[in-house]
This record gives C-alpha cells, sequence and structure tokens, in this order.
C-alpha cells in the first residue's frame, strides 16, 4: 500500500515532524511518501486563501503524479482541505483524503456535537462553509480561534497547549461540545494530553487523516471502492490532456521522506 | 481486536452467510463474534418499524454486555442503523458502527453523488431521515426500491441481480447517481458484478460497516478515540443501573459464530 | 371516544397525579385509561436513551393492544416523543400523539419563537433533533436545562418552580423567546403560574398533549382521518405476525386507572 | 365559545355554503359567524397576490374588531393564508387559525409525507413558501395543480372530483405521497369520496381549520393559552392607534351568517 | 429612465429628505418621482405589521399605477420589503426593488458575513425571515436592536449614531460581522462616519435601493430584462381586472415630488 | 471607472468576441480591458476542475496586479466563478465579480425560480454547490445540460441555438422555471432571440457580470462601499508578502484588449 502525505506549500520545513508521526503509526504494510512543493517563492502561512491558492496548480499537478505512480491514497495536508474536490477529480483509481472531512467523520461515529479549535478567527468562514458542505453543520458546535499562529503551535508549545485547554474547555462548557477537533496540520503533538485532562475524545487531524487513508486505500484494494469516474467526477480526458500538453514537467517536488 | 457483528433478530438464519463474509476480509488481528438474539417470538423480517422495535430493548442489553466484555467495537447489523444513538449511549468504551452511517462516509470520499438501493418503497421515508441527520441529504441522488424481498435477495439471487442492476443504471442515468450503495445487509453477495457493470463504486454494506468497525476500533486502541461520555453522551450512571437492577439476565444472544 | 394515556415506565408511582390532571380537563364523552407498563426491572428516570430504549419494545406491545381495542387515540406520555414513529406504524386506526410535536404544534399557532425548558443538558441534543425533524428548528429559540432532576420536579416543587422562573426568564431575556414549553411530562402543575408571572405561553405538555388526542380523536371519528397506511407506513401484514406469532401474550399493563 | 369565519373577499357568494358545512359539525357550545367583506371593487378570484393584497387591509380591521368582540378564535378563510403573521399581531388575546397551517399539522399526526392539490400552477410557488416557513417542507411530497379555476369546484363538481382523483393518485403513485390535502377552501365537499377512493387521508381544509379553531379557543379558555404578545409579537400600543385615529369605522363586514 | 420611490405610508413628512438624497446621487438620465399615500388616517411608525399592513392595498394601487405609466422601476422605500412579491405580480414591465433585498445582494458582493442594525427587537423575527426566505440565512451574523424609534433617528441624531456605532460594533466583535447594514430607510444620513470608524463597509439601504433601481431599470431597457411573467410571476390577466372594475380609481398618491 | 474582464485562460481565443460584447454596452465612463493569461501549456475547455485549477494560481497573481493598478472592479469571467473567495481577498479595494452570483441576484429580481442551462451533466454538481452557497438553492428549478461542447457554442450556432431552445423550453415546462440563465461565458450571442421566443427573462452572464462590475464600481466610487477587511476578508500582510517574496514577478497577462 503506498500512501502520499502532500505538504501544499513550497517549504520542507514541517516535513520531517510529521514524517516522525507517521513512522510511528503506520501500519508494517503501509509505504509513505511526505512530500513537500518546490514552489518558489513560497509563504509558509497557509492560513491566507490568497496564500493557499499559490499552491493549487502545483497540487493538481503532485496529485495526477502520485495517481499515476501507483499511489493508492494521497492527503493534502492541510485542514482546510484545499482543492479537495478538484483533486479528487484528476486522481485516476488513488484516493484523496482531507483532513478536516476525515476528522469530522471520525468524530462522528464518537459523539453527536463537536468543536473545532483553530489558530485564528480569520480560518472559521472558510471552515464552516467546508463542514456545512460536508454535512455536519448540524454537529457543530462551534469553531473557536485561540489567536496564535503556525509558527506559535510549533515553536511555543506551553503557550500553545494552555489555549486549547482554555479555548476546548470553553467550547465544552459554553457551546456543549462532546468532542474537539484540533483544526489545524500544525497542531500536532498535544491531542493525548489535551484528552486526558478534557476527558472527551480529541481528535489529531494528521493521525486522522493518515489513518483514514490507510482504510480507504485497503478497502480499495480489497473490494475495488474506487473514486467514482461518473458525472462530475469524469476527469478530463487523456487526449484531452496531451493535446493540450499538459502535466509533462517534472512533479512539482519540493523535498520527499520516504517512510518504510 | 475485538468486534461483535449483531444481527439485530431472534433468528440465526443469516448468521453464517454473514460469519463467512467477514471471515474472508478481517484483519489477521481481529477476533470476530457475530452474534443473532434469542428474542422470541421473533420475526424474521425487519422491513417493518414495529419489528425492529421488538429487538431494541435486547440489543440495548447485548450493546452494554458486550461494553463490559472489552469489545472494541459492535456493528449493529442493519442498514436501518436500528437504535444506533441509543446503543452508543451505554456502549462504555466500546465504538457502535452503524452500517449506513459507514457506508456513506466512504462513499463521501469515492464521489459527490450516491443513490441508494432498497428492497421496498416502505423503507425509503426512514432512511431518507437517517441520511438527512447524518448530514449527507445533499449528496443523496436517489433512495430507489425494487420491490423486492429480504426472502428474494436470498433466494432469487438472479432475479435480484437484474433488478440491481437495472434501479442502479436507472439511479445512475436518470438520478445522476455517482456511487450505488447496497441498502440492506441482505444485499450481500452482488456488489462485485453490480461493480463492473455499472463502472462506478457499488458500496456492500456488510464489508463497509465491518472494515469501519476494524478502523475506528485500531483509531481508539491506538490514540484513546473512545466514545464521549460528555453532555447528550452521558451513559447513566452505574449506580443507578445498580440500584434499578437493570442487565442482571444473561445478555440475549441466541446464537455466536466466533471467527479468530 | 376512548383514549390511552401510555406512561412509558414499568411502575405506576405518577399515574394516579396525572390521571387526576386529566380528569380535571377531559370533555364529557372522553374515557381515559392511563396505563404504566409492567416491565421489570425499570428505572424510573426516562432522562437516558439507553433506559427509554428499555421500554421500546413494551411500548409496541401496548399501542398494538390499544389499537386492537378500538381506542381511538393514545398518548406516549414522555416528552422525547419516544418511538412515535415505530408505534405510530402499528397502531392501526388509532391516532398516536408525543408530547413534543402536540406541545410545539399549539405553539406555533401562538407566537413565532418559543424556548424548552428541560432538567438536565442531557437531554437537550436529543430533542433539538426531534424537533429539527418535526420542521420547527427555525422557530427554537433555545432549549435551557435547569440542572435539575425528575425528582425534584416532584418533591422540591419551590426550588423547581424558582429555576423554571429563572431559565424561562432568560429565555426570553436573552434567546428573544415569545412562548415556553414545559419540555418534560413531569414539569405538570407549574404552568399557570409561571405564565402569569412571565406573561407569555406557557404549554403544560401533558394537557398539550392530552386535548390534542381528544382533537385529533375527535376529527378522526367524524372525517375519517385515521392514520395513513400507505408507504412508509404500511404496517407489518397481520398475516405475517400471525406467522411468526407475535404479540399473542398479555399486554404489558403495569397498573391502569380509568378515568369516565 | 365565540368563533369567526373569514372569507376573505368582498362577495358573499361562498358564505352560505361555509355556514352550511361547518353547521354540521361544530361543538355545541361554540358559536360561529361567517363574515365575508364589503371590499368594492371586489375581484371574486384569489389566485393572484394582487387579488388577495386588495383585501389585507380589511381583513386587519375585520381581526382587530373581532378580537375586540370577545371572539375566542377567528379563521382567515383561503388556503394562502393570507396576512396570517399580520393579522396574528393585531388579535389580542384571540386566536386566529389558517386553513394551511391548520391542515399541515393535521396531517402531520397522520403520515409521514404528503401532497396538496390545488387548482393552477400559479399558486404552487407561493404555497410552498409558506409549506417551508411553517417547517413542513421535508414532508412535503408534492403540490400538484389540476389547470382548473374555483369556478369548477363550485359549478363543475364532476370534472374537477375526476381531476383531484386523478392528481391525487398521481401524487400517491409518483410522488409517494400517504396523504391529501386539498389546498384551496372552495375544493369542499370532495373529502369523502376521495378518501374511500384513494385510501389514505384527504383532508378536507374548511373542516381542518374549524375544527382546530375550536381546539385552540378551547385550550386557550382552559389554560389561559393566548397569543404571546412579546417581541415579534407585540402589537401597535392602544396610544398609538389612538392617536393615529385607526380602526374608528365601522368593520368592513358585508355579509355576515350567524350560527349557534 | 423614470424611477418612482414609493414613501408606504400616508404622510409626506419623509418625502423631502428622501428626495433631496437621491436628487445628490441619481444619474443624469433618470427621473425620479418621491411620493407617499393619501392613505388616511395613517401611522407614520411602520414597526407594527398591522400598520404596514393598512397600506398594503394602497400600496399595489400605486404599483400598478406606475406600471402602467412607463416607470421602468419602482422601489417600496421600508426595510421590511413590504408586500414585495405582490408587488411584483402586478408591476408588468416594472422592475420593483426591496431595499433590504437590494442591501444584502450588494453586501454579498463585499463580505461573507454581515449584521443588521435596527430601531426594535420586535423587528428582528418579520427580517429574518425575509432574510431566509432571499436565501442569505447563513451569512447573516445577527439582527441587533438598538432599543430606538424612527423618531429617534430622525431627531436624536446624535444618540442615534453612538447606538449604531455601539451596536454595529458590537456586531464586528460578538457576532463576526464583515459588514453592517443600516435596516431602516429613515437610518439615513449615518453611514459615512460609521464606515470611516468602524473600517467595515457600512451599507445606507436608501442608497443602496435606490443605485439597485437605477441599475436594473438600464440592464431591463438594454437587454429587455423584464419582470417574468410565467408561472408564480402571471398576473391577473386585463380582462379579469375589468370585469371586477379594479384599479379605476385615482391611484392613492399623497404627495409627489418630482427630481429630473 | 476602470474595470478589467479576465478570461481565466491561457489562450487569447475568446478575447476578441468578448470585448465586442462589452464595447457595445458599456457606460461612458467605463475603461475596460479585457485579459487573457499567459499560462503555458494551457487547455481551452474549462469544464474540468483539474483545468480549472491549472489556472488558480495566475488568477490570483492578476487580481493583485489589477487591485494595485487601480481597478474599480474585475471580473472572472467564467460560469463556475472560479477561486472568486480566494480572489476577493487579494482584491484591496477592487470589487471581484463572479458571473453565475451576478446573473443570480439579477434573476432573483425578476422571478421567484429559474433555470440555467449549461453544456455539460459534468458542470452541474459544482454549480448547485456554488448556487447553494450563494443562498439561492431553493429558487433554482434545475440545471440542464445540452451534451454541447464550449467548442459548439462557437461554431455550431444554429445547432446550439436550437439545444438552448429545447432545454429551456423544458425547464420551464418540466420544472416551471420562470427565467433562464445561460449558465456558461461562451454561451453569448443568443439570449436575445431565445428571450423572444420562449417569453420568460433570459439572462447572459457576460452583460449581467460586466453591468454589475459597472454598478458595484459606481458605488464604490460613490459610497465608499469597498470590499470589507475584517475576519474571513482579512488579506495577507504587506510585510509578509514582502517577506516571502511573493507577487514580484511580472503579472501572468497573456493578451489584453483596451476599451475606452
Amino acid at each position: 500500500m503506498k500512501i502520499m502525505w502532500v505538504n501544499p506549500v513550497g517549504k520542507p520545513y514541517a516535513d520531517e515532524a510529521i514524517a516522525a508521526l507517521i513512522r510511528d503509526i503506520k501500519s508494517a504494510e503501509a509505504e509513505v511518501d511526505v512530500v513537500s512543493l518546490n514552489t518558489s517563492p513560497s509563504p509558509v502561512d497557509l492560513e491566507y486563501r490568497a496564500y493557499e491558492a499559490l499552491f493549487y496548480t502545483d497540487i493538481i499537478h503532485l496529485v495526477r503524479h502520485a495517481a499515476n505512480n501507483r499511489y493508492d491514497a494521497a492527503v493534502i495536508g492541510c485542514f482546510y482541505d484545499p482543492i479537495l474536490a478538484d483533486a479528487r477529480e484528476i486522481s485516476g483509481e488513488m484516493i484523496v483524503v482531507g483532513p478536516c472531512q476525515a476528522s469530522i467523520q471520525i468524530m462522528a461515529n464518537l459523539c453527536n456535537r463537536f468543536s473545532v479549535i483553530v489558530g485564528s478567527q480569520k480560518e472559521v468562514n472558510q471552515m464552516h462553509d467546508n463542514i456545512h458542505l460536508y454535512g455536519y453543520g448540524r454537529q457543530l458546535a462551534s469553531i473557536r480561534a485561540m489567536n496564535l499562529t503556525t509558527t506559535d503551535f510549533l515553536h511555543n508549545k506551553q503557550i500553545t497547549e494552555q489555549a486549547m485547554l482554555q479555548h476546548a474547555g470553553e467550547a465544552i462548557k459554553h457551546d456543549y461540545a462532546e468532542g474537539i477537533i484540533l483544526g489545524c496540520t500544525l497542531e500536532y503533538g498535544f491531542y493525548r494530553r489535551l484528552q486526558e485532562q478534557l476527558d472527551v475524545p480529541v481528535v489529531d487531524c494528521i493521525y486522522a487523516a493518515y489513518k483514514t487513508a490507510e482504510h480507504l486505500a485497503d478497502i480499495k484494494n480489497r473490494f475495488g471502492w474506487k473514486p467514482s469516474r461518473k458525472w462530475s467526477c469524469a476527469p478530463p480526458p487523456e487526449k484531452s490532456i496531451e493535446e493540450f500538453g499538459l502535466f509533462q514537467d517534472e512533479p512539482p517536488i519540493g523535498n520527499r521522506i520516504t517512510i518504510n
């Protein structure tokens, strides 16, 4: 089983950390590549739509490349699930997983109402729309913003954990959340201590997305449950791709860590 | 990893068949019990709400029993997901999976619109409500009824397959479905040939539910993602259960097949 | 006109009180039975889904019995409206009324937004789903929990009334409720004083449900407006009930008070 | 108990027929006035919004008058429920009933899905919006138009009955309706034969509205469940009405039939 | 291009002020009439539904008159958008604009979430329903009431501005509004200073409605995009209007100010 | 007033045609640039999500460029409204218009229900999601696909017109559409003849989008109604853009036609 974790950013700086997380928990039969892009110049902060959008075209290239190289599943590693529907169209027989959708689907088996803890209020509207379109608007207790940045998540661990505890605690107390999702792939490393202290399930979206990718790759291989290619799922015809000379460059990979 | 598949009916007649299906596909580390109830008298036909309801009380007993006996997950093996919310309340640290919810969550990763093929128009309204409450009403292309019974599914295989082909084909053509879910646990054995002929993913809900149970049990054990016990998920206090003398009888198991 | 009020619990302890309430307000032509179950062991606290579920099977039996004994209407006397859809399927020509649905339908004629006052936060999610499915989610200002138990409702009347005043007052002031529903059949005896003090309509769900039962029984008898038996409302065929030997035991009645 | 049935039109031509219907079915304690307006000139055909609107101002006057003259309830006798929210604001302690809302609330106790049969496609959109705002959009199977006028309903009884049978039959067969509402107050006189032939409940909206008015008037008098006057339900202050000199003319009554 | 601004009230008192506003901003080719009604007696306070309704019939007359006199567009100058759907039915080839709908459509191009600032809590429910029916319920952050009257808007300018600043500020801070709509045509004269201080777009609904009327009149004339007269948009037939002798009186104009 | 029309594709082939359309109808004070991209290789067929996505990054660059060069408004010239929310974030004080949103907002003033006519069934799901998110899901009668390509729109005019007539006619007859939107910017040149034959408003989305851009640019300049930059509308800080060295290349313009 081959899985690609796409860091949708043009810098390798979180690749190692994510690879380490996946190495710990992957099933024996999975071969995983953690990949970031070679987009340049590249912001590191994906909080802005306009920044995310700078990688959209490259993500499409990369997903197409992965599909052609017999990956069973790819994760687009950002909780916004950027460009997920577009990537799924071009993914051939490969499953594409979004961390937000994966986390919510798990949570819906664990409780009736959940909250999402994010860095900044900026992000709330877009995530709300996503969760609404996924169908879980009625189960969403709240999205609470900590007023912290991804830099804080990575370098001010103590402040971040304290803020997570506070905001998740308020979500439970005031919004009646019954479970918590940490709504950024860089909010890793916190879920277990929070879970112990809050006494509700706390979902880390890297683990949720990665294990969902394994699960969906497994059942794809067993049962043939590949992405539909009918109606809205129909991809561009290969002939047309060829005519336009598309996707002929090297895939826009900046960094790759392989975990066997 | 211990998993219980509950046939929510007081007769063992489909236990063997389902056990055989699971034996084929289970992961090595799973130990599975396929169990039916000892409710008597018992209908075999779960199409009617009033018939389902005859088993509700026993299902609750059984789920409580499984939770106390360290099962990691249980599946309530009917596509109506009967009494799922109630069972989840009393399941302790055990995950409870419903075939309808599991099938839809998988399908939402494979396409944008899907249809469900059921036996009888009778069932449509209740399933529509369930799917709406799960949040997938907008993605549901249609629920189409074949005007066949579960007896047909088991004994008139050829007629059933023909009807499935016809109704799924119409769902694709007229309702613009991009994937098909076979909406009854007794509609097993058909998905692969349908999938080949229809060229869209066709989900068998036994496989979907069972593999989801393994997946959720696995991440529960790894990450501590157990059911929430907060707010609406709070179970009755043990002290109250004891005071009322509840759940002291033997669990209402009529038949059990263990698969190692 | 024959009406059955079902206390969906295996203890007779509130039967007398409810019978007294109904005796006061019933129309002359109504003959009413207040009935509780003989389920044993039985909890008294229906706040938990898993506790409610212990009575589901018996409720179905009882409703079937009432339908066969020419009752015109039955009320399932709990504000969760437990198993209402299932009971309606097997009720033959008899109307089945749920206190929640009845209270809301009345309230929708009296104001544009209402709140429900319940005992515990535990109950809110399930009632929210019910009210959403009944179609009144947009008119629901809030469901506020008093952090009291049904024991408090029955035995700490002063504390309960004080809490009701406070929470209903907050619902009016902060959630802009224009009417109040007391969301538990055991919250009886309070509505009139609350109504005087709050100056908005305060609906007691026993009265609401009982009078709706009389109303619907009356128009059923006048106009032939019996429950539909088409599509999702189709009951199991009598022949199948017979074949499976169902519903042949005595009805699970533990206590009966008849009011002429 | 005093009830006013308002024919919201400036001609008396259906007053007698409606009075006759109500005379047959009213409860002994009800005193009923069937009233039409003296608006002149007046269309008879209320199918058009702009025609309805010609009566809005007069309806408000009349409802205010009824409220001041101790009527317990008034029905605005058109299935569009014209100006219902506005009339409810000025109705003091009097209940105001709309035939559409009343019919649907009854139907929601009899089945899970229903269709409405109307004269012309013209009307469908407005009724759809009303039913959506009442909260029953998900339970509405369809609104089917017969391409007939109210003149046909009154004078071509056989053609009308035939068309009702056909369209209701199609609603049952193709839209999976489980109950039928005749969606015009002038569609009276047909429900019973249709009901016998279609074998589902068929609601006549005059009977539904009138009996709901009696029911709500009764519980208002018993329990003090009067219209809320809080927030959106607050009426104009009497002082302001006086200052502006409003509602000082005779009420716009063109015809009145009293039934004791 | 001929545009009519209808003050839907029987007093001329705001006509001059509104005419002055429009004079400043109208395009050169527009000829505008600001018109109020001759309804008598007439309230000035349109906060109450029952007061609004006193003008409904006259508004219909006036819109019909404008349509017949070759106006290209009319604005019904109240943020409730009173009787908009009805007026649009009878408007022939003339566009009818509602200030609420116009303001929201503009705002939806400027931000993702907005709040509306109104005078009194009384108004909130009705506006909420309107905005929901227009389809913008999900984008509505809040409707906040200042507890002020239209008299305050006109005569206590400083208090009003202070209250607007406070409530809009709270809407931005607590409800995460990204834009503000001043939800009353008499809240004119404030938007620009608020906009500077709040640093988000603040829409004055007179300007929004008037400029939308010009825009829609312009594209109607250019592209023939006149109101549909199909299905629910079909007007009463002229023959029927004639038969009933409708709309033959002078139009109910009380005051008219023409701006060239 | 400066307006940019962005053809979101890396080929100039429709630029001239669109420029000609706009030249005819633009207001005197508008200065318009029709611009396509220099993306290479480039598909011409934007029906596929994955093809659209190839331009997303360049569109963001271009919108940023336009905002910095004092354009008042830009139109992203594709009926999918590709990347609209992202472009609006980075547009500074410039308005960004999407043809789908603009067409629907106009249509909502002309009728109660409308249909969209598109080339291929492939597109329907994505447009449905967009229209749902814009809030017009309830007013959408249908999206009907003609099974034609954009090549047909441009080169097989007669076949295209015939197909439009047929599908729009069916939308009116069977889906009860009251207005028609031609749902592709390349469906230009047809609306007027269709409108005459169908006798309902038929909106050409190039005209709708362009004239909306003028309208919004005009009121932005008059009233200061610029895009909000609060919460979800906050752009990346200029300092961060600089630090990352973003947007320093020439704007990705392949072709530009200026219309004065």
